[in-house]
């Protein structure tokens, strides 16, 4: 089977670009510096590629990812970066069989994991995002709680997602001091494990014992402004479906509903996005350039990567002649 | 079982604004002069609901809400309510068993409809959004074209989409303006359909014979800013799972991937959303007022009702006591 053979919407990944991806923050990351983060794809079948490349550790946002997760036997070391109260959903990743530890910020956070039978804990701390972590002070005397009610703290996370597409030139420094709020709270809670960082610090982040990073593996428009070196191995194949006969617009098949939005509208090289409705995408064609015809195809890049890939089922991994090597399920979407 | 069940993120359709909702445009456009639009709402349940309250034809912006509805029994009168040109979907439809007409505004949509053996189609015309639609001077050649090609031409029809959410003081003349676009180009098509509109001009559009319509069943926070009477039947229900010891900023557990973001950031109501990342919503309270603690549960409007629901797997239909009186599946996502 060939691209020209699905149908459209679609999400392609190209088995090149994302071996390049892979390869690259492997060598930069080996083995468990690197805890994948399973949101950004929402797939086992791309989780395994990573396990080939020898991360056997992977972190997700919510528990059905990591359930998910464990169901397919990825489960060696698995870590929920992000806080949990609902007792039925801790419960079932105490039961799953993997080894499973799930980040507390608050004495909520951590009661609800204790009383769930949850084994292990990171203490989430704040390193600059208004968004969850407990403050850099308060982390020993969560951890302490934590072990006072059983649970054993194998160190601390903190998300810099604040500085993941910061302008290089205050990068360095402005990750430097984030992580030094991380480690100020490690020092404090101990453990084996300073977990944080994302694609966009891939490089930057020296100060944490794992990265968690997803996004790399497939890349979007948001990222690569940023000026990381990983490739767009992502593009979403739509069928050209009205073309205006003055010659003014186009309309493609993939719209809203197939795209991730809260990072703007994609990009269609060599067009001009106007703006994607429901199930549709309208473009101009550059000075002088031609409209394609419809049933032409063409391939769109999303604009950010994760929440476009919640919205698919699969996606097809195509080779360097547009045959279709491989189809990936989407299997972890959902909560 | 009762809302405070659920596990959260999860989509709660409010028993009764949803019937005050279907009675109010069932009053306003009884039986066919409604074609329900299902990709506001991608489930089979709701429609039933819809054809409880006297509707039996509907419209779909894509194969696979078509192709679902045929197999619920719910296939009256289907109308593709878009272009298509995919062989393997075009064929699908015409076999599924069900009525289904589809749109066409060029002579590639008229060839792959025939080609594919589809029997009915409507001309899509343009009436001013620069989307798909022929030119009204052209459609009376592109029906003759599609008569020729053996297909039986049962109207046209003609989305004001641009028009939606206009100030009422000039929805109406631009509304009439739009249509009377749409009934020149009727009057060289023929036929007994004229199909258009939508929730936005569901009191405004006097000109068609059946309105498209479907966000109005649910609502969202964007068409309610446009001052329609509809109540909000649908909202998100998340739980608070962090907040800063300084109160500055909660953290609830439904973010991006739980929500449509073309059209903004969702409503809480009584608090202040600063922004949402893909599993979380970042909030603030009104000046004086507290913010919830870990574990409380908030309701969130969505600003886009259409690409909110298309993320979920189920809608949970309450009743005044918050109890759970039905649970619809979300069985028409995906293309």
């Amino acid at each position: 089977m060939r691209v020209d053979d699905l149908s459209t919407p679609a999400l392609l990944v190209d088995a090149d670009a994302f071996s390049a991806n892979v390869a690259r923050m492997a060598a930069q990351r080996p083995g468990g510096m690197l805890r994948p983060h399973v949101k950004a794809f929402k797939s086992t079948a791309l989780a395994a590629e990573l396990v080939a490349a020898g991360h056997d550790t992977f972190c997700g946002a919510t528990a059905r990812e990591l359930l998910g997760m464990a169901a397919a036997g990825l489960g060696d070391d698995l870590l929920l970066a992000n806080e949990l109260v609902d007792p039925r959903r801790l419960q079932a990743l105490a039961a799953c069989g993997a080894r499973v530890s799930v980040a507390v910020d608050s004495a909520a956070t951590v009661a609800a994991a204790a009383a769930a039978g949850i084994r292990e804990v990171l203490v989430d701390v704040a390193v600059g995002m208004p968004r969850c972590g407990c403050p850099p002070g308060a982390a020993g005397r969560l951890a302490e709680l934590a072990r006072r009610a059983g649970l054993e703290v194998r160190g601390v996370m903190g998300y810099e997602g604040h500085l993941m597409t910061a302008p290089a030139a205050e990068k360095a420094a402005a990750v430097e001091a984030a992580m030094a709020r991380l480690l100020e709270a490690h020092d404090s809670v101990g453990g084996d494990i300073v977990s944080g960082g994302g694609t966009g610090t891939y490089a930057t982040n020296q100060w944490v014992t794992e990265l968690q990073a997803g996004s790399y593996t497939l890349m979007d428009t948001h990222y690569a402004a940023a000026g990381l070196p990983f490739r767009h191995a992502l593009s979403l194949l739509c069928t050209v479906i009205s073309v205006d006969p003055r010659g003014r617009w186009a309309v493609c098949d993939a719209g809203l509903k197939a795209l991730g939005m809260d990072h703007g509208d994609p990009t269609l090289t060599g067009f001009e996005v106007l703006f994607c409705s429901d199930e549709h995408t309208t473009f101009a064609a550059h000075d002088g350039a031609r409209l394609p015809k419809v049933g032409d195809r063409l391939r769109m890049l999303p604009a950010h990567v994760d929440p476009t890939v919640a919205y698919h089922e699969s996606m097809h991994v195509i080779g360097p002649d547009d045959d279709i090597i491989d189809t990936w399920a989407v299997d972890l979407r959902g909560w």
